[in-house]
């Protein structure tokens, strides 16, 4: 409530005061860059991706303003990994963001696990500060939560949201709720500090992410710093939750609740950006960490439209991410673009329109995709699209043709529990319950023709073949593998000191602020 | 070749008197109505329900200009049954084209069945006729072959295409090949005369029912007459087929290449009306006959989005339809609608428009959809969708929820020969392979949470059903089976006296091109 009022005060503070200064601001040289990372958002979640209920009309007109990518891909089909190949423009097996403990296993970044992005590794944020950007993430983190490797430790100005997901309600003693931080300072806990109400779905949370990052905007705007806002929300990953204003609202119950509660604050902020005058200097780029999470059920996940199984499998559904670039004066409106792209694009093309040049101690996976972006015509030919699993390359896209050397849906051991990766499909050979290997003889489709992998290919396929063969000599040739950061799991890990002794104190004593300021004083800044 | 002069001449034509006359018609009281019928296309293949390729501009134009439906229905997952109600307003269990010879199969018109629609329906054209409408069916006619049951004698002035699909090549004697009729003359046959190449997948035939949609219209234009179109292409039907332009044009195929000529055949008609200057008096409605024919693979068949299996099946992927309503002035552009409704609305609709009223001797399945059109926020409350098959109510829909009562795919015996209705999917209990009786117990889907099927309801179950219930009481109660036309079958009517003496007569002449004078001359004109 109270961040509601801040919100309301910021924004008419904003709407007095955006039209004194905005025409003094030169042009700055390199535009702001803001990239919206949703969590399990599926590529079918989007009206203009051909959600039968429609309920995106912001998104649907930012796509319509900017330019839509139909082959737009993660890295991993795991948070994470994910969001640690965005931030360092590498691939996974090359970042460290992966296990050997187990073959073709994701893994990521749970309280249990001691890892998280490796200090040899360079984060975006680290780079851009060369050209005097402020950073802020807003959300989800993921790369680890132990205190070297939180945002502030890896090029971040600026933090508010948690390390991990906002599973839970945990019980107190043996496994202590997530924290939620702002910058290095633990505010408290969702459940207990953050409201998630898991029978109604009831929770602000969307709409505190979003004040904090038309605030950030406001504040970089005024100092006329250019800034990088990595907006890394997650009211679409289980438990999916909602503001008392969107509950109900939906035709796709609690899931699309949460769905209209974003693509209204991407309108927000797409309109605040009008509203400063930067919308011309501001590269904006929404995507999702992964396919949707179908396993969750219909309460709780989103859709992949026409694609094969989702979130965890190396199918188009687990990988393929909705994709909208904007930027108003230079990318073309209403364009679309079928290059074949990906998450740790962004890091290179974030690089490439800040004017820094992308380090080159290191293999970086990410391409520039300026030239598809503000030209719309020129494709960056002949690029593939890996798709790992943990530590096993399990297909490679190249063209229209991909190829699979494994394939995986979940194990029978979860399947017979009742998780199904991949409910209502089952494509013989293909949707398999054991890790099958295929390198001798791959299944090839064409996902043009058959996006949702269903007939593997029969003629054609030795040219296909040959072409994506040399492509994964290639890569697995030149291969090192980075030092596998998640194999290690500590249940003690879950009490460090810092977040375990706050929660030790302050355990008994029941008033939120009371603990804020404490933690203040004791915690965040220790 | 000839014809495309023709088209051109035509357009020429066109271009140079446009101008002069539209200005003096005075404006029509009613508007021309048009009705693109596609063939086995499905909900998926547009651009904006969600097809990856985005290859449908001129549709996805006619979306933004009109009104999208993305809860449009046919009222029978087959060809023949589907257009008989759109043609009667009435379902294929009240106006006979079902068949009683097989429980829940879907019957329709080859060659060698000698039904079709019964003299005691009444159709569209022949009401839009008591207000000097002239119609004109271009395309697929599938109510029957015998001569008392084709356009002309059931109220259309003029037609060019033809009786059934175009299926084949046949051979001459046991089989023979399609006819193409203009007007009440043969004019050749399929592969024979109109050609179709099997190997390439090169037809004209999409051009020329462009030809003849627009030489129509403009004919009608300067008469001053008001018309129906009924535009029943069938390129997209296997064997799918496209002109050289087009073939090989598509990110998706052969059936792309279909769809693409398809959509910019649609985009000159638009812009024909618009250079005519009667867009704003002519009532268009895009839609597709059943779902996409999934068991025909890849190459020749399209996409039903994120919906269960297709064609020939009662779940959402057979009966769920791509439907944009366009009307300049009148329908508000860009918005969507989530009524739901069906081919059978056309009817009663399109007679709304004409300032007639339906007939009041016999039950309408069909509602008169122009609250919705015109004003866009009244809902037609209630409102049920029925799905058949062939003889059998397979499932209701009432507002999100969704009962089956029987369920089916297709049977273990066609499964084993591998053919499969559902291609790559597979719901226990829901995609089965025997016919289930659910009627003790339906099982009900929210298509709003779960637009795939995938997860029956559990809460919210009893509630939901004895909502349906009511409804399916009502309606059986009530329901007065029309007389089935499709039971019977007759290897001689292939050799019908009509179609076979044009055959004996035309038979002898090589030349198509000598064949198209004489039809210009003595049946285009005649």
């Amino acid at each position: 409530m109270g961040r509601m009022v801040a919100l309301t005060l910021i924004t008419f503070f904003g709407a007095i005061i955006c039209c004194s200064w905005t025409k003094s601001i030169p042009n700055a040289p390199t535009p702001n860059i803001i990239i919206m990372l949703m969590d399990d958002m599926g590529w079918g979640d989007l009206g203009v991706f051909g959600q039968p209920s429609k309920e995106t009309p912001n998104l649907d007109a930012m796509a319509a303003e900017g330019m839509l990518l139909p082959n737009f891909y993660t890295a991993n089909p795991l948070c994470s990994p994910s969001r640690a190949a965005l931030l360092t423009g590498r691939l996974p097996i090359r970042n460290g963001f992966y296990t050997t403990n187990a073959h073709a296993r994701n893994a990521y970044t749970p309280q249990e696990i001691v890892g998280g992005i490796s200090k040899d590794e360079i984060l975006l944020p680290q780079l851009l500060k060369t050209k005097g950007y402020v950073s802020k993430i807003v959300g989800k983190w993921h790369l680890g939560h132990r205190p070297q490797y939180l945002p502030l430790k890896n090029g971040f100005d600026e933090w508010f949201g948690s390390p991990n997901c906002h599973f839970g309600p945990y019980n107190d003693q043996s496994k202590p709720n997530i924290p939620v931080y702002n910058n290095s300072e633990m505010l408290g806990r969702f459940y207990e500090d953050f409201k998630i109400d898991r029978n109604t779905g009831e929770s602000n949370l969307t709409q505190i992410y979003l004040m904090e990052g038309l605030d950030f905007i406001l504040r970089q705007t005024k100092a006329q710093q250019p800034f990088f806002l990595y907006w890394a929300v997650d009211a679409t990953h289980a438990p999916v939750y909602a503001s008392k204003r969107f509950l109900g609202k939906s035709q796709r119950g609690r899931y699309g609740d949460a769905v209209m509660e974003l693509d209204y604050s991407i309108g927000q902020i797409l309109k605040w950006l009008r509203t400063l005058g930067i919308d011309n200097n501001t590269f904006v780029f929404f995507t999702s960490d992964n396919g949707a999470a179908v396993m969750s059920g219909p309460n709780e996940s989103g859709s992949n439209g026409p694609f094969l199984c989702g979130k965890e499998t190396t199918f188009e559904g687990g990988m393929r991410e909705p994709a909208i670039a904007w930027w108003p004066g230079h990318i073309k409106e209403g364009s679309v673009n079928f290059q074949l792209a990906n998450v740790m694009d962004l890091f290179t093309t974030s690089l490439v329109l800040a004017g820094i040049n992308p380090p080159d101690d290191r293999i970086l996976d990410g391409l520039d995709l300026t030239p598809v972006l503000l030209n719309s015509s020129q494709p960056l030919k002949n690029r593939p699209i890996f798709y790992y699993r943990g530590n096993e390359l399990m297909a490679v896209r190249l063209g229209q043709y991909k190829a699979h050397y494994w394939t995986w849906s979940n194990s029978w051991e979860e399947f017979k529990k009742g998780i199904n990766f991949c409910p209502g499909e089952e494509v013989p050979n293909v949707t398999t319950h054991e890790q099958k290997e295929h390198t001798l003889q791959p299944l090839i489709f064409h996902l043009g023709r058959d996006p949702g992998e269903k007939f593997p290919l029969r003629s054609e396929y030795q040219d296909a073949l040959s072409r994506i063969s040399a492509v994964v000599q290639q890569h697995k040739d030149t291969l090192v593998p980075g030092i596998p950061q998640l194999n290690m799991c500590d249940i003690a890990v879950m009490y460090l000191k810092n977040t375990c002794y706050a929660r030790c104190v302050l355990g008994k004593n029941n008033s939120f602020f009371n603990k804020l300021s404490f933690l203040m004083k004791n915690v965040i800044q220790g």
